[in-house]
């Protein structure tokens, strides 16, 4: 009989985490479908009490995911506890997950509490949340800094109380594999209940190590569940990387004797719908979901690839998930082929209303672009004219000229609210003189802190152009992303896309790494 | 008394082969010369034999760089190794890596060879090489998943006939960090003359793992040499990242050891060089040197980080060489100031006429954007209008318009050879229009493997774009790199970039990775 390992995924806690990477309730719920869909075994969903967004999103999540245990993050305290098993409350498989700081370090300098207390409110949030859900999960924030003797008590008090899994971050991303997986496996020896948990990983990438050291802690440690984002979305060097640790576990099988649950075909869509929604780009030497990850240039290579595969590819490609991109719909399709093109994708809308939208912009979308792929597809849904809310700015007209040795020229007619506004101003380029149209009447003071443009489909010049605007205000970074053939006006509807975000001025408390 | 590990930088040999990374010889004379001042110990600066450009490239640079050892790459046969002796004859300190398969696999499948016929070579390459060098390094391809007896017995006969240098790759990307430090103690210990030579660890990251393989290789197995690129560059999900390792190595002292001679200050300097000289993004997820790599997000976070910074941080972004950008200089700026800044970026101009056409450039720039930085001044060196050679296809002229539902125009002039041509095209988009506008008259017949845009600074609308097109065809793959304020006109100079690369049709061998 071989091991489960338990694929915990918080591309949706952790992962939004990132500056720039928060997404809304119902971006949220798009990937949920699809990490059910890649049948990850835990999807944290979000954490709950830190803003009724985040309730919110939690609670869809829970409403709507059958398949994997729906999970809400905590801190060590009733309030927080209570709000993330209310979100769960319709969830067919709860988790509550509550942690607390145990390392000497963030004890003293962040919770200024000492380490008795830290213990007793760990006994007391553990009992507290096991009173409210069977599956309790506590995480001891910063625990592969803490000290063994003082961890090894708040565990075993944790354990004791009911707790069912237990994580120890390597928060700030400082471990070494060998390090990392004997720290694990102390824990276990010394813990003396410690066979009733299952032990949990959750490494940071800051050294590049973010895989091998939760892989150290599976297989030296003993650990069974690995805590991982799609993309490795994450604060700073972002967290472990869900495809690497499967593909890793899969490939390696000889060496690690463990089963996964996850279907690795729906590995490359879901690291899609990811960097699509957030903006975050898959650099392409990115192992597993990278654009180059399975191509070869050297014609040694070639030739050795050629003559028998596996003397350069260890993974096939089309095992997660990459295939050829295929013509799914054009301007003869109809909103029948549209609506179940949608549920293909897992794309669900909420009315009848949403879906009328989604296909007059996809008819749009055809009648300018001959060939309409999935991709396509999950930008159109994306766009916030579709969504149920109306979005307090929209992009209605706009025009533009550039010409070498000219100053280049803009106007745009946009919605502020109900009004509707028309502004025109001169710029660098014309993405400029657009932006800079907009901010003559939004004077929304904020920084562009990044800007890029991705193709959304390749193989062809008429591809969308996907614009990822990064603003920063008032020590809020919010991301828009817009996507349109012209580059100019997708570039329009992002910068609106990231003032939205921060007009809906979301305050909220966050977690731990 | 502590070790040194060596760094060895391939960026420009396996990063380089990475599909549409291919670059021309001045770009990698101005990473050469950013990697001495990074002061990698080696860097391996291309594979002589395999073109006419790879030579001139490596011999340009052996000529150039005085601190860093310059390698040059050879498979195990006296003409490569020749021309590779050939092409280094200038450097300070030269050395020769000469390479053969010695996995099961790659010798039956590719090679068509016997294993006693690769012993034979390897004798004989190794010792036709050190009469060309004393520093002679050998690699045995695809060593990780070769036969130990065997690998055993070839490594000690290229020992035996002078290499100093025993490099074991990965070169699948298929190892575990404790089976690879394994495998390299073990033919350590095995190998009767071991001791007479550095051992060398070159992993690729196609599970996720190659540094921390690299590390156990190094901790481990007592490898003293790691090979690495910026970036992690390189075929498929990459090589090593130099990055990575150096800080990894710098961090946890307390571990390994060992000290490197690298400055981590120039690392991001370093990787902004490589990203912009490519077009490989970075993904702002990117340990060390991703965008994101030193920002925090979480209010629990930001909190610790004001507290104590090491409550979060482990490394500091300064010593890395994140700095604010700084305004280096304006349209007031002369022609002196701006040659003592290409000075401190290390960009050497071959003649004055370079000079005086990069700074007759730099005006035209400082006229539409007041504020130059750093990075605008290497995007301008970059341009292929600035380098010595004249190319083929240059921009003259472009104009284009867009109005949101009318189809978008542009009218480009450019030159082809010594002709002038004039071409309009309706579009998609404006940048769609310009492409099919050049196209309409080049009628390349390539296909657009990638469109993408990224903003050379941040904080400001007026940054330029800098656009990266990879074309592919007849079985070549090229990015080509534009710069401008404007992003159309950036897109057009980067189609007619990635146009003159296919034109200029370079054939060769490549390597091992």
């Amino acid at each position: 009989m071989s091991d489960k390992l338990i694929i915990f995924d918080t591309t949706l806690r952790d992962g939004e985490q990132s500056p720039g990477a928060s997404m809304t309730r119902d971006e949220k719920l798009r990937i949920a479908r699809q990490l059910e869909r890649l049948r990850v075994d835990v999807i944290e969903a979000g954490f709950a009490a830190s803003s009724n967004g985040d309730f919110a999103a939690v609670k869809a999540i829970a409403d709507a995911v059958r398949e994997s245990t729906v999970c809400s993050l905590a801190r060590a305290n009733d309030r927080d506890i209570s709000r993330a098993a209310e979100a769960l409350s319709g969830a067919a498989r709860a988790r509550i997950h509550t942690f607390i700081a145990t390392s000497a370090l963030h004890m003293e300098k962040k919770l200024r509490m000492t380490p008795e207390q830290v213990l007793e409110q760990s006994r007391q949030a553990v009992r507290f949340a096991r009173n409210l859900c069977a599956d309790v999960e506590f995480s001891a924030e910063d625990g592969y800094r803490s000290d063994p003797d003082f961890l090894c008590r708040v565990v075993e008090v944790a354990i004791a109380e009911g707790a069912t899994t237990i994580n120890i971050p390597d928060t700030v991303g400082y471990a070494i594999p060998e390090l990392y997986g004997a720290f694990i496996r102390l824990l276990r020896e010394r813990v003396p209940n410690s066979d009733k948990a299952i032990w949990s990983v959750h490494c940071h990438n800051d050294l590049g190590m973010a895989v091998a050291n939760s892989l150290a802690g599976v297989k030296m440690g003993g650990a069974r569940q690995v805590e991982c984002t799609i993309n490795g979305l994450g604060e700073r060097a972002g967290n472990c990387s869900l495809e690497e640790i499967v593909m890793a576990v899969k490939t390696r099988r000889d060496y690690f004797g463990l089963d996964v649950g996850v279907d690795p075909s729906q590995i490359v869509p879901a690291s899609r719908m990811v960097s699509q929604t957030t903006g975050f780009v898959v650099q392409p030497n990115k192992a597993v979901v990278g654009a180059n990850a399975f191509a070869h240039a050297s014609g040694i290579h070639q030739d050795g690839v050629l003559k028998a595969r596996d003397t350069y590819e260890i993974m096939r490609a089309e095992d997660v998930g990459w295939a050829a991109n295929k013509i799914v719909l054009g301007k003869l399709s109809g909103r029948n082929a549209f609506k179940q093109r949608l549920q293909e994708l897992g794309i669900t809308m909420e009315s009848e209303a949403e879906i009328n939208a989604a296909f007059a912009r996809f008819k749009d979308l055809a009648d300018r672009k001959s060939e309409v792929f999935d991709e396509d597809i999950l930008a159109l849904v994306s766009d916030e004219s579709v969504t149920a809310e109306r979005e307090h700015y929209r992009l209605l007209a706009l025009s533009q000229r550039s010409e070498m040795g000219e100053r280049p020229h803009a106007a745009v007619t946009f919605a502020i609210g109900e009004a509707e506004v028309q502004a025109e101003a001169d710029g660098n380029g014309p993405v400029d003189a657009s932006l800079k149209a907009i901010e003559s009447r939004v004077q929304s003071g904020a920084e562009l802190m990044l800007y890029s443009v991705n193709a959304i489909t390749s193989g062809s010049t008429e591809s969308q152009g996907e614009v990822t605007v990064r603003l920063q205000h008032g020590g809020r970074v919010v991301n828009g992303v817009g996507a349109d053939p012209d580059i100019v006006v997708a570039s329009a509807k992002a910068y609106l896309a990231a003032l939205n975000k921060l007009h809906s001025n979301v305050e909220r408390v966050a977690a731990q790494g």
